[in-house]
Formats: structure tokens, sequence, C-alpha cells
């Protein structure tokens, strides 16, 4: 049994449909969350410079005592995860590999689809993640680079998003998928208009709430999960950009009347 | 990377559908399974009587040479998983923990029910563990003992099964919850009958399609998937009953043609 919190990163407000999840499933828990919204978005920036913001956002939160930490954001587990791993001594969490189960255990017909920052399906990452657990699927992806965009505005609900996101999603419409991995935590923000695209027959992977479920396991497997005794100690989140926009979102996506949201400069934190 | 076998162990033919899943979800993995349906059903035996049975099976495993074992038995899981955990150097997963981790991810008004053996309900594994996670959560828990019978003998399919189910779950219905977790692994071949009580708005939870996504988790967490590179080992089925019946239920079950099942005297191998 363990109380303190897990910590939570993205490049903007993203891995608050991570969080979402989190609240639902491990109630008893506590949640730090740092988005990097002065630098978001994440996907279109070169590997090296990811992997130093990632670095960046994991040592602040390490300062917060963290017992667990989550990349929630694909763009930072496609390219950091495995050299935060090597560095740090909690355990790690990505978005890729549990997104990727889930879109095997739904798949009926081994045609998976897979949407994702530039950085992420340049990447290749879910391809061969998927390929390395099945060789037998067929994968078709493609970059919807003016998704963030949209979200990270507070655009996610108007009829902007929803010509951006029918337009985004035509080439996947004919070619059969049975099941969507949303691979960009923004993207669960915009899963109504994904949905309606893709037709109902379309199984979308919420990779957040898979997860979440990974979070789970690795906390009892360690023995670390929290329990419902005695006080629990309260959420945090933290921005480098705007707070003002970072809570209008959280708010709204959370369901919460009011939340807290703290400005962070990482060069006075980290030194 | 570690080519080795996952083994199974249950009380009879209910842990293949979690094997099912398994080759779903896990195609380059080997599988060994044994069934001790000599002396199934576990449901009402004393703990005592259980955990030594499951002891004997994983004995049997061991010589097999396996990298994880996977407890496919809610019974056995409900009183010996721990005690197995503390003898064995490998990882060891059971079928509960899983499952409750499911209800909380798809329930949406908080009230869960379970169904399962006499030995499971009796011992309120289900309801400790789902309440040791969401304190808020209502749970309702009833034993089917003529469920397990039902499908050893084969008669899963037949009117006599569907008149069972009928008249077993007619309590859970006015219950208003919007899961039910099928806290035993045969339950999956009652599936479509135990649907249709329950109405098409209850969520209903295979502890095994969620214990395969454990098994997952933990295999890349300890860095000993199989990939699909080489040769694949044979999956292997043992039986402690008759080779005839679980082959028969077997390749039904698992949609193959033909299955080889060796019979097994622990006696013999243990000793």
């Amino acid at each position: 049994m363990n109380k303190k919190a897990i910590g939570f990163l993205d490049s903007g407000v993203g891995g608050l449909t991570v969080v979402k999840q989190a609240m639902k499933q491990l109630p008893n828990e506590t949640f730090y969350y740092i988005g990097d919204n002065a630098r978001c978005p994440y996907g279109p920036r070169p590997a090296e410079e990811v992997v130093q913001f990632t670095w960046e956002l994991t040592q602040f939160l390490l300062k917060k005592d963290i017992k667990l930490l989550v990349i929630a954001c694909n763009t930072a587990t496609a390219v950091a995860l495995d050299e935060i791993r090597k560095r740090i001594d909690i355990p790690v969490v990505g978005v890729i590999l549990p997104g990727s189960r889930a879109a095997l255990k739904y798949s009926s017909n081994h045609r998976i689809g897979v949407i994702g920052t530039k950085g992420t399906i340049e990447s290749g990452v879910y391809e061969q993640t998927l390929r390395d657990k099945d060789a037998s699927l067929k994968t078709y992806s493609i970059s919807c680079p003016k998704f963030v965009p949209l979200v990270e505005s507070n655009q996610f609900n108007t009829s902007i998003a929803k010509k951006v996101v029918f337009e985004s999603l035509q080439p996947l419409t004919k070619l059969n998928i049975d099941t969507l991995i949303l691979g960009c935590t923004h993207y669960p923000l915009l899963k109504p208009l994904i949905q309606n695209v893709m037709g109902d027959d379309v199984y979308l992977v919420d990779s957040g709430a898979e997860t979440v479920s990974e979070v789970s396991t690795i906390l009892d497997y360690h023995n670390i999960a929290a329990d419902s005794s005695g006080e629990k100690i309260a959420n945090r989140f933290f921005t480098t950009g705007s707070t003002k926009l970072f809570s209008e979102i959280a708010t709204q996506w959370l369901g919460t009347n009011h939340m807290l949201v703290e400005k962070v400069n990482l060069l006075e934190n980290n030194h």
C-alpha cells in the first residue's frame, strides 16, 4: 500500500483523457499532471528535442515524489519511453503498448487503422508493435496533424473540427478496418466526430482507457496501489502554458466545477 | 524474448476460455494446459483441498518448463494464488483482479453483479477486491453451482442449460446492475444464454479475455514475450480425466479440427 501520487506528463491537455479514465478506474489514487502547453505540439518536433522535453517534465514530477510515471503522450512514448525507463527507478508506463494490445483484443478481421501525430506515425512504432505481436495483421496509418491544435485551442466541438475530422479520415474509410487506434491522447476529445466518420462498426481504441488498466496491473503487481483508508492527497495540475486555457479545457473534459492549475517554469524548477 | 510456454491450469475445461483469448491476443506464444477434470468441480471443495490440488497442477506444469503461470480458475485463484506466488519464482497471474479491473472500467452506474461457484462466492473475494478499488461500488453476488457440471458434460448448448441459466439468474435481473462479472472461467461457454437472460444493456465481463491482457502486460514488463521469428513450440493439452470428453469440448470451443489430449496421472508425475 502506497499513498504517493501517480505522475502524468503530456505535451498539453491530451493526457487529461488518460487522467479521466484513471479517476474512474483508480478512485483511491492521487494524480499529478503536467502539460507542456507552452511547447505543444510535440508531433512535428525532432526526436531528440522530444526526449529532452520529456526528461524535463519527468524531473519536475519526480521532485513532487511520485510512485509511478505515465507518459500520457504517444509522441513522447514513441521516442522517449525506453530512455526514461533507463534513467529512473520507478515503473514507467507508456500509451502505445496498451493501445496495441487492446486492438488485438477487439479486432476480428485483423485489419487495424492507426491515427496519430506526424512524429508518432513516421516513427512506425504502432506498425512495429502490432506486427511483433501478430505478423498476420494488416495496419493502415495516417497522421492527422490538424487534430492536436484543434483540441489545444478548445475548438474540438466546433463545425470546423467536424470538417477537419471528416477530410482527414477519408483515406481510412474504404479499407475495411474493424478497429481504429486513437494513437494520440488528444484524440478521444474528438471521439464522437471520429466515430461518426468511421461508422459504428469500427471499434475505436482509446489508448488512455487501456493504459489505465495497465497502470492498475503494475500497481497491484508491485503492491503499491493506494487503498481507501485515511486521507487522500489532493490531485495537482501543472502547465507550462496558459493556466486559463488549460483550466477551461480540463474542467469541461473532467466534468469538475473548479480546478486550480499551477503555472510552471521548467527552467526554474529543474535547476 | 523467451520462447518457453505459458502454463494454464484449471479444475477442468473452463480455462480453455482463457486459452482461446490467449490464442487470439498472443499468437506468438505457446500454451501448455492442464485440466483436473477427474476432480472437477473445485467449487464445493474445502479451501485446503483446492490449494493442494492447485499446487499439484503447478508442479506438473513447472516440470514442463514454463515461463509464466496462469491460474485460469476463479475458485483456485480465490484460495491459492497468494500461496502459489510465494512458492515459485516465475510470474503467476490469477483471474480475479483482471475481471475486477474490467468491471470498474465498464460500469457506469457503479452497480456490479458477480456470478461464480460456491467456493468463489462464499470466499467474498470479488466483493473485497472491488470494494478495495472503489468503496462506492455496490456489488451483488450469487453462486451458480449448476453451471460447471453443465459445461463439463458438454451440455452447454442444450435446452436444459437454457432453463438452468434462466432460473439461476432471476435474482440478478431486477437489481439494475450494468455490469456482470462471469466469475468462473467455465461461464463464457454459457455467455449467449446469460446475455439473453440479463439483456443487452448489461456488459458481461469475460475474466479470460481480461486476464490475457494482464498476461501480455506482464510478459512485456519482464521482456519475456515470444516474437514471431523461428519455429514455435506446439501447444499441449493435458487432463487428469477423460481425454475423449476433453477433446470434444476443446475442439468445439477452440474451433480446431483435431487435438491431441494427453492423459495425466498426477501421482506418478509429481513423485
